[in-house]
């Protein structure tokens, strides 16, 4: 039993045939062009997924196609009702791909359907309420409850990173001020390096981003290592931050675990042991509440492609 | 077709039959005695109901008894984990029910029990994703998904007043800082106009407050209406907060409806008004997603009863 995930980026599309093991065949790879219309660039894309079910003989045994997108989807609708990073609105991408595919069509927004991968096949294979926040240009959602993956009504919610952690704060993009991706993103983490920067002129910081010819997120974890008094404070002042989110979000869903995914998830023990530390000593606010584990994703970029793969198959094994 | 619907407070314990339709026979009552053990209390609780469903005839027709109980409650194991209010730990309260009674028994948190009976039979009758903030001492919360009571993993969860909107802000009784019912309860309200009362000897607010005897989540908003500068900038500061904190919700969950209730839910289109216009402005941080209404109870105290019943009646419905 197969399911076709696709994975749609700001910069390209990606899709792959997945078992219902998570296993994956070869990856299909399109890139998206700039101003190129919507239409056009599913058309191409179908065009594309065509030809890989008959390189790959599978058409018999494909039971659906999930697809992954960002910004935000009517799921039940299945149009792409406003995607940014796109510039896609009110895309009927299910009529589209139904009028030339005879294959079931299902969508999600990209960080539901990246939470659903790891859920199912990934970090948290086999636990039943997982929570996954994506840290990168922005904080994704995705909520896993009792293995369905919950993506709010209309399939408009889990906008996990879009909720105020200071009043009044930090401009976002959403148009609010204190989001917590405002604090919590890798732009974020970005900012707050910057910024320590430019108040630091002794930090070891300096040298770090000089030699990776950037300021990264890695750039403040790297000094901190190394005993790096600003980079430091601002480890453990975005630690703090992200702590207090998955805080927030323990105490709505008392998820099994919470998984992290983004470039910053590859930071390893010395960034889990600090968030599991402290949540430890927070405790939820309820000193009875389960633990809550929190670890890192573990499909890397495959988590989009085989969630959305899983929004069929997952359905058929349970 | 009948469910007993039980509603465990802190000083006394209310409870009725209740009908497939909402409808509830006469409520019997009980007073909680401080530093009585919970096992006592339950056992009188047992035999007031022995008595009353004698007395109402109606001990055939019974499907269930729904209990909703203040504090961290274990819904799989039928336990009271631990209840700050009561002094309860680890009250096995199905077991001592079942070892009486030939009736199913369930038990809710008592936010919980209270949004679903507004959810299914209030103020939500019909709609499919409901949030309530109860605004009280704390701000307790209810979620409802699909016309189904999400209670979190083992029940442990929806805990909507302590998710923290201020880093590091008010400390809240639950450990953390900056928790949404420092801002948003009915004990912040009175905090912040004492605080106001302080700073302000020729508010309104004082000549209100002697008038009624005490300062409550009232005098605020009464001043406001008469025009008082300080006693507006209270209120204006009041909803400002409690707005955030349902933006934050309906980024999450995309609810049809916020349900709010409570004493200061009473303050009526005066309190309504300003939030749905406050909602409408910042449009949830997505200009295209749907409208969220936000509207007062309807059932007043009655709603942890029906609720509680509801963990039958509904089921037995849908």
């Amino acid at each position: 039993m197969i399911a076709i995930g696709i994975d749609i980026g700001g910069t390209s599309i990606k899709g792959a045939a997945v078992y219902d093991d998570g296993k994956m065949l070869d990856v299909f790879s399109l890139p998206v062009i700039k101003g190129e219309p919507g239409e056009d660039t599913i058309e191409k894309l179908i065009d594309l997924l065509e030809n890989y079910v008959k390189d790959q003989g599978i058409a018999d045994e494909i039971i659906g196609i999930g697809i992954g997108i960002p910004g935000l989807i009517d799921v039940e609708k299945g149009v792409v009702v406003s995607s940014n990073n796109l510039k896609w609105e009110n895309l009927p991408i299910v009529e589209i791909f139904k009028k030339r595919l005879p294959y079931p069509v299902r969508i999600a927004n990209d960080a539901n359907s990246a939470a659903y991968g790891e859920a199912i096949y990934g970090a948290g294979k086999g636990i039943p309420y997982v929570i996954m926040l994506t840290l990168g240009t922005g904080v994704g959602g995705g909520i896993v409850l009792d293995g369905e993956l919950y993506e709010g009504n209309l399939g408009q919610g889990a906008e996990l990173g879009h909720t105020v952690v200071q009043f009044g704060g930090r401009e976002c993009s959403c148009g609010r001020k204190g989001c917590l991706e405002r604090y919590a993103s890798a732009t974020a983490l970005v900012f707050d390096t910057t910024k320590a920067m430019d108040e630091h002129p002794e930090s070891l910081m300096h040298r770090i981003s000089a030699e990776q010819g950037q300021i990264d997120g890695r750039v403040a974890f790297k000094a901190a290592r190394q005993g790096d008094l600003a980079g430091l404070e601002v480890v453990e002042q975005y630690i703090y931050c992200l702590s207090e989110g998955i805080l927030n979000y323990c105490n709505i869903f008392r998820p099994n675990i919470v998984i992290l995914s983004g470039g910053i998830a590859n930071e390893g023990d010395y960034l889990f042991d600090r968030i599991n530390t402290y949540l430890a000593k927070e405790r939820y606010g309820f000193p009875r509440s389960p633990v809550v584990k929190v670890v890192p994703a573990k499909l890397g970029y495959d988590s989009g492609k085989i969630g959305a793969a899983a929004l069929f198959l997952h359905e058929k094994n349970s």
